[in-house]
């Protein structure tokens, strides 16, 4: 996330590089520790298997403190000092030689050019387990088919403002995902439609009892019928929530700085379910043909929505602000003439006389990389920034950010893949500088120049992104091929084969 | 629009079908009087060219009172009872022998089985002339070049609850076009990117001179390019929520029953512009291919606005709905247990335990036709509905209603159209019983049978739709050739030819 939010990257970068002091309180909970309150019984439920990459920290505490990598990248302390090393931009990935990622997942990252201390980026990727809710007891509950459930999952988080947030959303995210599954280990299994209905606690006797359901009512003839899928869709979306409200409440005691998109795949059941929450990006390329996977949320995709909560909640602009669009700033002698703008319902432009209150400041301003919310953050939906005050002021502009992604589905099972079909996410800092038919292209280029059955080849092929998109040092920047520059940015890449020798058990 | 609105049309049928009693007060104004207040200056300005489809009333003041039919049909008194008898179900059309509408523009409709005493779908065929606003003289603004502009318009109007909204929307949203795009004339005709900023009086001297555009600010580096499409767009735009405002005025002393969808087509410098809000529908048929030209709104496609605007303004739900979803309603004696819900920024299911307030009816309720919003109306944007109340309550329902159209655009200059390609513009009533394909299918078929020179193809065309749509009656219902059910709702088509013998001048 390159300069996207203005007045928090100003404050960290004018602080001279150093991280800011954290509190003597107790460290973030850690990666299978529990989210507290929101998630009360994850200490209890099994580990995420080993060695798929859970996160840890760096090796020192004070180390820690300052930056940690996922630790699927097993840097030793050397590897993360130059990891960090602005000037050198070293690609990352997992070591050749150790255990792989699950699906024999390729990653790469790179740390930016120097727009922030640390790479603010951060990457999960995990095999997590969902028992069923367990009874009064304390003893699992029977499933019904005697077993739970079992998710992959992928997730990048672009962090901005402070790796806080990211690192947090990167420990605790498949967590309350996890958690948010476990009443439904029964009904995705299950291949009758999911119950209207259920029982009030979940483990009391007759919980899985399908003689509990209510039938259609006399009184509303109309019942919706609800798929499983959209169930794991709901799951998803609550456990954002939850990350949410458990960084607004532990923001304070453990410093949850900044905020951070999220970029989510969880695969369950034979579906792919792709969570986005920012400006990230996921693609599908399948024998050559590009399938979008997910959408951008900026202050442009999102203006009609912000511009509505503006006009309905005019408070939340201050004296500061205006709901309507203009396309350039109005100076104040200009009043009394006829400009540009776009009101919530519109998306043509029209004029209008200049009043007043037209002379605040637009709520949406800009364009393309440079368009921002209350021109401050250039990114709508994501996870923290509970903090974040509009430059010089104390207008909160959370209430404008969305924690909620948009998933899209897509069903492995409808499709026979093969090793050269795949999945790549991948932040801004990749996408700010290519597109889908480039990325499509390097996919057949790279994974072409290997054996289908050589596992290596999706590390290498997230390299191959990385490395093109940062490009090579020349005449004090950052050049790519073509002469234009390369990206600035963190950049992060998974490379998640559909049909390659991953395990789809 | 069948029974998608169910208070008011359940009074106008308990009423023994007549119509409502009307006021003496004085008529609405007429297609060439001025829209008062909001577009001051209509009257002033050149009528629509004769005979080329503006509305008038039936012949005498009684009749008008009761229907009216679009005056493009030239129906005699006796032709206007076949038109309204639902045992019959007539299909209407222009007759041949009279002047062709503008591109020989093919129309049929058809009355509704029953649903309501007239046909309520009112439609509206013109051609528009605008010329520059007035100076303060009086004297026409001598345009850059010397000329005003030509629009051609094509409305459908779906009305409900009552033929008010429908028919006023029908001789005046085309004015108020008219009056959006008097200050855009010069700014239209220009090739260089519209000004952002206007002297303050349209007219004054200089109004039209370039040397008042301000540049790019040194304060605000930001400046966006506005293009000449997003002012046609804004002003259609305006144009319905103008419209929607003047109903809002005149409702008592006109009594502007209901509230109408609206499906407008204009044509301006080369492009095609489909405004619609509501649930008609306009598709493109190019060379065989689809090409869809709007969206409907409804309940469940427009779920998420709706929902929003429960959660953020909970008054306007009063103490009788409840903004989140259910799939069906909730029983008092399930108080605690768990139900699946949908929140505003969910698109999945997830369950929550029943609380007092979930026992209130849902703001969006039903799916596909049966869709509500608080359950009462099936559709969620269009004109008028100003005195919309929930059944056997108070609580209004228009707060939730949007009469802000989508605009989408077609450039009929990016594509040598051959007489075969047509713009299909259609009811609800057609569309209910068909879709794309089948309605290509018949374009092709229809078509096919005759020469592609001859005008009249087009309404033989808009008549085969209208039939397919219709059936034939048989064991006291209206089937089709498959034994569906025909429909019962009122069917108006128009075939808008892209490139048969109209005049695109």
């Amino acid at each position: 996330m390159l300069t996207r939010v203005r007045s928090a990257v100003a404050h960290l970068v004018s602080s001279g590089g150093a991280p800011p002091p954290r509190p003597k309180s107790p460290d973030l909970p850690s990666a299978t520790a529990a989210p507290p309150a929101a998630a009360p019984e994850a200490p209890k439920s099994p580990p995420a298997r080993p060695g798929s990459g859970s996160r840890a920290p760096a090796k020192t505490a004070e180390a820690r403190a300052s930056f940690s990598r996922p630790t699927f990248l097993q840097l030793s302390p050397g590897g993360l000092r130059r990891a960090d090393d602005h000037a050198g931009r070293a690609v990352q990935s997992p070591p050749d030689t150790g255990r792989r990622l699950p699906w024999s997942t390729g990653y790469a990252e790179v740390i930016n050019a120097g727009k922030s201390r640390h790479n603010e980026d951060q990457a999960c990727c995990e095999v997590v387990y969902v028992e069923g809710r367990r009874s009064i007891s304390g003893a699992p509950r029977e499933s019904s088919r005697g077993q739970g459930l079992c998710f992959y999952y992928w997730g990048l988080f672009d962090g901005h403002a402070g790796g806080g947030a990211a690192e947090m959303a990167c420990r605790l995210l498949h967590r309350h995902v996890q958690e948010q599954l476990k009443d439904l280990v029964d009904i995705l299994q299950d291949p009758s439609p999911p119950p209207l209905c259920l029982p009030s606690t979940p483990g009391t006797p007759g919980f899985s009892d399908r003689s509990h359901l209510v039938g259609p009512q006399p009184c509303w003839s109309l019942q919706k019928e609800v798929s499983h899928e959209s169930l794991v869709i709901g799951a998803i979306e609550n456990a954002f929530q939850l990350m949410d409200e458990q960084m607004a409440r532990e923001r304070r005691g453990h410093q949850v700085e900044g905020g951070c998109c999220a970029l989510v795949v969880v695969y369950l059941l034979g579906k792919v379910y792709v969570a986005n929450a920012g400006d990230s990006r996921a693609i599908i390329v399948r024998n050559g043909e590009i399938i979008p996977m997910s959408r951008e949320f900026t202050p442009e995709t999102e203006r009609q929505r912000l511009q509505l909560l503006g006009f309905l909640k005019p408070e939340l602009l201050g004296s500061e602000f205006t709901h309507l669009e203009f396309p350039r700033r109005i100076q104040p002698k200009e009043l009394g003439q006829r400009m540009l703008y776009r009101d919530q319902n519109m998306t043509g432009w029209a004029y209008k006389k200049i009043e007043l209150e037209d002379l605040r400041f637009p709520l949406v301003s800009g364009e393309g990389k440079k368009a921002r919310v209350m021109a401050t953050i250039g990114v709508t939906r994501g996870l923290g920034d509970h903090n974040l005050k509009v430059c010089s002021s104390t207008l909160p502009i959370k209430p404008f950010l969305s924690c909620f992604p948009e998933v899209q589905v897509y069903d492995l099972t409808q499709y026979e893949h093969c090793p050269d079909d795949v999945l790549v996410l991948g932040t801004d800092g990749l996408w700010d500088v290519t597109n889908d038919c480039e990325v499509a292209a390097t996919v057949d280029r790279v994974l072409s120049a290997y054996e289908p059955n050589d596992p290596s080849r999706y590390t290498a092929l997230a390299q191959a992104l990385v490395l093109g998109a940062r490009g090579t040092p020349r005449d004090r920047g950052w050049h790519l091929p073509n002469n234009k520059l390369g990206s600035g940015d963190d950049i992060s890449v998974f490379v998640i084969p559909l049909g390659g020798p991953g395990s789809y058990s």
